[in-house]
């Protein structure tokens, strides 16, 4: 790894730009998700993803995206086309392109033949094509699979070569971009700094109103302050960053940002630190030693799904009862038959004794319920779909019963309830 | 659209290239999905997608890029880039590539004026910007938004601008492609008929293992069946795809393969037509007018979540428990104390007793219980993470009791354990 010590001559990597290989990619259902990882890791070192491209095991294509993207970035990632068939090509092409000679690499054909005799197997002849490498190439030990990753220097630039199995893919990369990792040894001193916070309970256009003057304050100040907005259904989420070289000055700008954004959109934030809604809910019912039962309607078993898939939540999730039918809320919730022919299942009566009747049953200190109408059908005049009721009741506080309209189809639907019924209880366990 | 009727003269699009253009699109949360939608729509007109691309609102990468794609392909299609601001420059790059002038188009301007007077609105200055055209390009009405797509000849070769947002994009695309539209009209005659089947209860190597020989003769074929297998937790898909000029032979060709595939793979095949499993057993239970209800401990509502995403599951869903907790295992499925404390609260006959408290506390016709570790922490030596229990009975069949043993994390085992149990009431009900 000579050629890649740090080296007064040798020019920062500043931009990048990513090649993922093969065509199953180019299909109606997969996505290069590898991109995402290699954004974040090479955002760490201030080193910025300019173009991604996915091409087909199609030898004269890769070879002039390959030879096109080098002409423009410092460091072009290639993933995938690493396999030991034919129609890996990535090598191959790779070598041809900066006219490197394809020569094995006895070490790396040793790793892969001992990986295949701890498992009691031979190694296919076909195997040693991964052990093949442009001349002067650096491998990459790949400690979940077979193929090795490769570094190659093409004068200032550099290229690197990774397998497309994420599992495979993630430790190699980490690797590199690591302070003394081969990545991290030629990054500049600049760093992309980042926080982020996330919101609940307020709409996408009320989060831009409510901070638009941050933003641009943050625009002109030097080293300006970037601001990314992504909203999904119930939930809005800012992220700023910063590309500095100072860390410690550059955390205490973004800290102070974080403050004041904090402070302008008050109790809707739920999060600095990345934690879904489910989590932070889960931390709240800890602290307070409190367990928590849900009785659903038109969610299904949404709430109780979101709130079990956190690891741990047995601790706190005591259950609950999935009343799709009226009569499931009448014998296992208790709920007067006559309220229901009187108000509608869907009703502030109702949800409210499908609240009474589950902590009846199950004693959980924290009781919530949701009664909707998701859709596509079942939507009245008075009561058009994405009506929705939720009851939330903790220990101390008075019965809480609120009536939401929210937009979208059924999907939507449901998962802002059980969004706006998780930020209830949130807010009254504050 | 004089230049785009069928002419002897003109060869037929055969390839594709797709390059979306946004810089959220090289961060770390957003993926361009819009080139899955386009895969398909272009594959149906047997137009074949080579390569993609994503760029930043960067002007020289842009333009590279995209000469680059419209000397390979013989349509380029660009997404995004095409709103109203300075950052907006699909528009100019393309044109300037192409050598041909922008012209504001006044039927253009005179729409987004309309657009916003319906909403009360004046229309900013700034949107003047999106009725801007390269000479010669035709307008494509935008239905969904402010920005239409453009559709440019340049020689044989066809380049379409369309907006980023899926739902702007999407109808739009969709009238190209019909057979007069401007793309269906430039087709060969060659198709790309597609069937499908999905299996559940194999693994991806038994799959493999089961009909192997069925495609080695059909990629012999001619033409060829070309076969792909998509694999996720619980489901393996396969998906048979055919180019040919002759759509009855082709669909009587892939019916053939279908049923000798089904035949090979026998009762774990669960959908010919793409259907979910959640839905396969829907119509199941609506054929035969039978009500279900679920007790979940470790899958914590998951099973009754995936049963009501299905709209109209609430002719056939009456709901269920979700007892997270051993304590609502006694009081609402009145599970034995002492049958918890003798063989665990996973254990088969926690399982059958779940079962029976269900079926009195609801009375539906189908009942399933689900009780098991999904992990992290609870695993023993005897019952390792990944065990669960899996009790079903179906009118007129014994009640099926089935310990498994899932691998992967705790989102793996949930979604497995919930899988498996739809397939079991799927097989019941056979």
């Amino acid at each position: 790894m000579a050629g890649v010590k740090p080296d007064g001559a040798v020019p920062p990597l500043r931009t990048a730009e990513v090649i993922a290989v093969g065509s199953e990619l180019l299909g109606t259902s997969r996505l290069d998700t590898n991109s995402l990882f290699i954004a974040q890791k090479l955002g760490e070192l201030g080193i910025e993803l300019r173009a991604k491209a996915v091409v087909g095991d199609e030898r004269r294509r890769l070879h002039e995206i390959f030879v096109h993207a080098l002409g423009r970035a410092d460091l072009v990632l290639l993933t995938g086309g690493l396999g030991p068939t034919d129609d890996d090509l990535t090598r191959e092409v790779v070598a041809a392109a900066l006219s490197l000679e394809l020569i094995e690499d006895e070490t790396i054909t040793a790793r892969i033949r001992a990986r295949f005799e701890r498992r009691g197997m031979r190694m296919p002849d076909l195997n040693r094509r991964q052990a093949m490498v442009p001349r002067g190439a650096v491998a990459l030990p790949n400690a979940n699979g077979t193929a090795p990753g490769l570094l190659i220097l093409a004068g200032d630039r550099v290229v690197v070569l990774l397998p497309g199995p994420p599992r495979e893919l993630q430790p190699i990369l980490s690797a590199l971009c690591e302070e003394t990792g081969a990545l991290g040894r030629r990054a500049g001193r600049e760093r992309i700094h980042t926080v982020s916070l996330f919101t609940t309970g307020r709409s996408e256009s009320h989060v831009e109103e409510a901070t638009q003057p941050l933003y641009s304050q943050w625009r002109e100040a030097s080293p300006p302050i970037e601001t990314t907005i992504l909203a999904t259904p119930g939930q809005v989420e800012i992220h700023l960053s910063l590309r500095s070289d100072d860390g410690p000055s550059a955390r205490r700008i973004l800290e102070d940002a974080r403050a004041q954004l904090a402070d302008a959109l008050g109790d809707s934030v739920f999060t600095t630190s990345g934690r879904t809604l489910p989590q932070v809910v889960g931390e709240r019912l800890l602290e307070r030693k409190l367990t928590l039962a849900a009785a659903e309607s038109c969610t299904g078993g949404l709430l109780l799904q979101r709130l079990t898939d956190v690891a741990g939540s047995s601790a706190y999730v005591r259950g609950g009862i999935v009343a799709y039918d009226n009569r499931v809320k009448e014998t296992l919730l208790d709920v007067p038959p006559d309220l229901i022919a009187r108000h509608g299942a869907v009703s502030e009566p109702v949800a409210a004794a499908m609240v009474e009747g589950l902590r009846a049953r199950t004693g959980a200190d924290v009781c919530v319920a949701i009664t909707g109408i998701a859709g596509p059908g079942g939507g009245t005049e008075a009561k058009p779909v994405g009506t929705v009721v939720i009851a939330v009741e903790v220990p101390g506080r008075a019965l809480e019963v609120r009536t939401h309209l929210f937009p979208g189809g059924r999907e939507m639907v449901r998962l802002q309830a059980t969004q706006s019924a998780l930020d209830r209880v949130r807010r009254l366990l504050d």
